[in-house]
């Protein structure tokens, strides 16, 4: 067996060309910490150091951290891992001050900048944002079951607010097709808004109020990685769902059917357009809006083909409104039943700050649908943002994000606002109109403004099939088929979270579609912790190398030694399952040796790299494991245990219990040693 | 740099001794699966295959499985990963039919072995336990706010059914204090027992039942796993924290205390306990109740000190009972105001089938009770199996386990009984007094049925300080200060959630308590989760490894080479954190390096040996983490990523987007790669 001995010592072989690795980087690296080795081992540890090969390392402890540390630490890269207080340091207190306020405020760090080249480019991008999503919000607001008033005045305020806080360049804000329906959902719920329209909008105000503060509050208080725990499948699953729950609900419009269902699933829907087909449909209205939405349809299909045309879909929606607007107008077919948005007040937000209920019952609903509504907004808008960061190779911060979104909210609900987030469709054309900054935001917010005290009166005669079909083409962008299709292929359980979402949505309600798919999320993170994945190791022949046998074929079992890759930290949670998975693999490693004849299994060696945290219970579960191998005469050896768990095994005494000569820093030094041992050693 | 080439080549050198180990294992494992190399590999893969060294090796993909085979895989982990029909396997129909009803009913297969000498053994443990058990019995009805009756109904009743059923040889099974406080605490809040004590029992039994189901249901549904939801650490002081509850609840009857307060948390029983002291406490009641619990106590320090006296602190109960009747009997304290236990009936268990609520509110109320002191009792009795299992070195089934006593506890609800469960203390005596199967809980159950049938009346003038005294005499030892001294030692967090539980019993209630526990092991799983830890590695000089240079701090940089290696599966959760990690890495290396004018990084190596899975948004991070480092022109290199990850990035195409020459088997190969590369083609 001394073959394997050196087999397995080849992975540490001296040789000078690796000496000379050292001196080289010795030299050149002042920060390098070339000290001795183990100088920081307690002695007792290092006394028994009698079985190292060659090499002369054994398995490190990190120097010892009292609890005050270990809590900060922990601390830090939870709330604080992305070290917000770097451009800080070594700084003087007066240029501190001015880092401050452009990080509170990113408009004075661009503004520095600012000339008129970049000027042109989001004056473009603003007009364009401007002219779709002044029809569109006329849509979300019948989403939201408010006057196409409130859309617009989100669409002036909102924009304002973000360009001088928000810090990503490309995110066109205003009222969004999800976040609206999720609201007009909700909302009606608790108030009809018919009977009590006044009541309504109330309501609409204090969630907008509680959207904001829950959004500035995690941003505040930098739990903006909550957002993370809705995973990618889910969100394009409940995307699809709400575009097409969207979409179903614009088939009211686009037909002019009159007695439509206030439900948005998709069964009661299509009962509704279905059970009206003979006498509830009106056939101009169905003329004019599949019309247009083969118009829309086409533009966008054409934009997709030619990226630099583009701009023929981000202006079609405002073209079909002119056009529709001016032939009802001509026709009067509005008295033939063809649906008009009809008037529209001129003006700017009234204030809205007294109209929020700050007590009883409705303080509460509010709250609770503000929490729902600031979320999901929350989860749009840093996807959005961080998408477009990458793009244009920028870093976003989620959690100065979240407030400069919840304090636009806020300001909002002083302001007549619905809830308001970046919208993926708007963001886009903005992108690819050629914005550079928030500044057009700023552009389209005052073309809104125009509007309102000019135009508003020139939309009466706009039919609802238009907006209806406005509003379909965009949410149709929400439906990520190749993002769908990538997930099937790449990741099945992935794709299950994914369908849950959607069919969530489209069969029940958008907030039940939500919680599965918040639902999903969390059970897989508990399925990752619960079943950490384990593998049995294997020599790669003419190696010191030791590798996964089920990904590598043509890696060879050791005799005698069953070496097992642990791949998690070992907490409570996984402890139990690792220490029976652990003795599952020896049982059927066992069944076939007796099969084939070999010698029994004498060593288990736990390949630890990747183990970097343990705690009491798993310490527990490690001890348990060595009692049981006890008494099955074999020996445990562990191999390179990451340094916080070197510390707990030597603070709970586990060190001493496996003994100081069972821990190897490589498993080629614990083959090695299990093969050159003879037997009677084993269990002593 | 080419002997920074050589040197990590050192790790794969090519030596005759390597080749030996080769041929010796290739002979000896007929299942090793020698084949040529990369044959699962796409043949795309394989094709350019240019930059490997020596060893002739590259990262291997597994062969490719189905959507079934996945999601059978999973499925199998998550629920049977034990291996349930192991022993099923190539057995005659006849013989797998006698091992599924041994399986269900393990009395068949310990019966066939069972003997004179074992059942000495069991005999004198059955006895020693009942004798411990009967005065419990009492105490811990009173905490349940039930007659004693009740309590000795279910030392008769579940015993025997455990005894055919369970498959813990160990454990001593009837109502236990824990269990019997949540349920008297949780009761009292629906229905005054005092005031309807019909009614009270009622839903006392439909608790059971609930109780029996859900602890069924769990086993049943192969979800065991949730018991290691609870943290050891969480449970080490929620038991502390009730420990203390119930001891302060004996007050009233170790003092005689008449207007005690009907809260649990310390500060009301305190004011109740100092606020009588001068015209609510009886002295009779103080000396009889303080002398017997010196006693006890004293027996239970000398059988911890001297481990063959343990019959001493075993048998100390029953004699306290007999001694304190007798006394007050001869005396007639019971008329200076000393309280004494009272008339109870005989007779076996009554039938309780019919007085469950079936419907109405109070089947609701009963089941919210019912799931969580079943919960509670599943986690205390798998505890103590566990425990015991390991020491005599036997494997426990907790699923088994887990049917088996929510069948008893079913069983239980409709003979009279409450819930059941393992007890810590009376286990613990079983074990020493040395039983060897069950059938130490069938003497047990028999004793008890002896006494139902002939010595309760006996009980009428033991007086109630006596049984307070027993019950906390019980209870200190569910105070593990030693576990919380080491779960200190060892982990701080731990610690943390400790104390929470601990506070919350004692402050507020067992159920806030038992809250706490649970959302403070959730917190932790999500902590670990969304922040895994990374490590920088440097290679340990005169030699191929590359270490965490926290942990060695003789490991030194490699030049223009960050290293870092990844310890956790890259899922959504914690995917955006790695991205930001890795390029906060990169900045703080790029300052130092600044700091002490070196090269500026060129390669960035991701060991992911240690990467076991990874979901869409994993892969997408990478992707963005690709393109940001391309925009800084630093190449990523992966080293060895795991099966299902190379899976799953073949198929996403990142693979191709990286490049296949950037995916190593070592890191030592990597190293080689970005050292021996000419500047030029970094950014190719």
């Amino acid at each position: 067996m001394s073959e394997l001995l050196m087999a397995s010592s080849a992975e540490q072989t001296q040789n000078p060309a690796a000496m000379m690795v050292v001196t080289c980087n010795a030299s050149d690296f002042p920060f390098n910490y070339v000290q001795g080795p183990m100088e920081n081992n307690p002695a007792s540890y290092e006394a028994k150091l009698d079985h190292t090969s060659s090499h002369g390392y054994m398995v490190g402890i990190p120097p010892k951290r009292n609890v005050l540390e270990e809590f900060a630490y922990a601390f830090r890269e939870t709330f604080f891992h992305d070290d917000p207080l770097y451009h800080y340091k070594d700084q003087p207190k007066r240029k501190q001050f001015w880092l401050g306020l452009q990080n509170l405020f990113p408009i004075l760090e661009w503004g520095k900048q600012y000339n008129l080249k970049k000027f042109k480019g989001d004056l473009i991008a603003g007009l364009t944002i401007a002219s779709l999503c002044i029809p569109q919000d006329i849509g979300y607001a019948k989403l939201a079951n408010v006057p196409p008033n409130y859309a617009l005045y989100t669409s002036f305020v909102a924009p304002l607010v973000y360009a001088v806080m928000g810090s990503s360049r490309d995110i066109a804000i205003g009222p969004v097709a999800v976040v609206s329906l999720l609201l007009g959902e909700a909302l009606k719920r608790e108030i009809n808004p018919k009977k009590h329209p006044n009541e309504y909008l109330r309501l609409a105000f204090t969630a907008t109020f509680f959207a904001g503060i829950t959004q500035a509050a995690l941003g505040f208080l930098r739990l903006g990685f909550l957002v993370d725990f809705l995973s990618h499948a889910a969100v394009v699953g409940f995307m699809a769902g709400a575009a097409i729950t969207i979409g179903l609900q614009q088939l009211k419009g686009l037909f002019g059917i009159k007695n439509f269902t206030t439900n948005t699933d998709i069964v009661s829907v299509m009962r509704s357009v279905f059970g009206n087909i003979h006498h509830g449909w009106n056939w101009q209205t169905v003329v004019i809006g599949m019309t247009f939405l083969a118009f829309l349809l086409t533009t966008k299909y054409i934009a997709s083909k030619k990226k630099n045309l583009f701009w023929i879909a981000a202006v079609a929606p405002l073209i079909s409104v002119i056009i529709s607007t001016f032939c009802v107008y001509i026709t009067h077919a509005n008295k033939e039943g063809v649906k008009i948005v009809g008037h529209l007040d001129k003006g700017v937000n009234p204030p809205s700050l007294q109209k929020i209920y700050w007590s009883g019952p409705q303080l509460v609903n509010g709250a609770k649908i503000g929490i729902m509504a600031g979320l999901v907004g929350l989860t749009e808008a840093i996807a959005i943002g961080r998408t477009f960061a990458t793009l244009k190779g920028y870093q976003l911060d989620g959690n100065k994000e979240m407030t400069a979104l919840g304090i636009m909210n806020v300001a909002g609900s002083f302001t007549s606002c619905i809830v308001a987030t970046g919208s993926f469709s708007r963001s886009a054309v903005n992108f690819m109109a050629g914005c550079n900054t928030a500044m057009s935001n700023i552009v389209m917010s005052l073309m809104t403004l125009l509007t309102l005290l000019v135009i508003t009166p020139l939309f009466k005669y706009t039919p609802n099939a238009v907006i209806a079909a406005i509003i379909i083409n965009a949410v149709v962008g929400l439906i990520d088929i190749k993002a769908a299709a990538r997930i099937w292929k790449v990741d099945k359980l992935d794709f299950l979270a994914l369908m849950g979402a959607f069919f969530g949505v489209v069969f029940r309600s958008v907030e039940i579609g939500l919680l599965i798919a918040v639902g999903i999320s969390i059970a897989k993170i508990l399925f990752q912790v619960m079943r950490p994945r384990m593998a049995l190791l294997g020599n790669l022949p003419r190696t010191g190398l030791y590798r996964n046998i089920e990904q590598y074929p043509e890696a060879v079992r050791v005799p005698k030694v069953l070496i097992i890759r642990v791949d998690a930290a070992i907490y409570f949670s996984n402890s139990n399952y690792i220490k029976e998975r652990t003795l599952r693999y020896l049982r059927d490693e066992e069944d076939l040796n007796k099969e084939h004849g070999l010698p029994r299994i004498e060593y288990i060696i736990f390949e630890m790299s990747a183990v970097t945290d343990i705690d009491t219970t798993g310490i527990h579960e490690l001890e348990e494991l060595l009692k049981v191998l006890k008494k099955l005469y074999i020996q445990l050896e562990l191999v390179n245990p990451g340094p916080a768990v070197m510390d707990k095994l030597l603070a709970a005494g586990y060190i001493e219990m496996i003994g100081q000569e069972h821990i190897f820093l490589t498993v080629g030094d614990a083959v090695a040693c299990c093969s050159s041992k003879p037997k009677d050693t084993v269990n002593a």
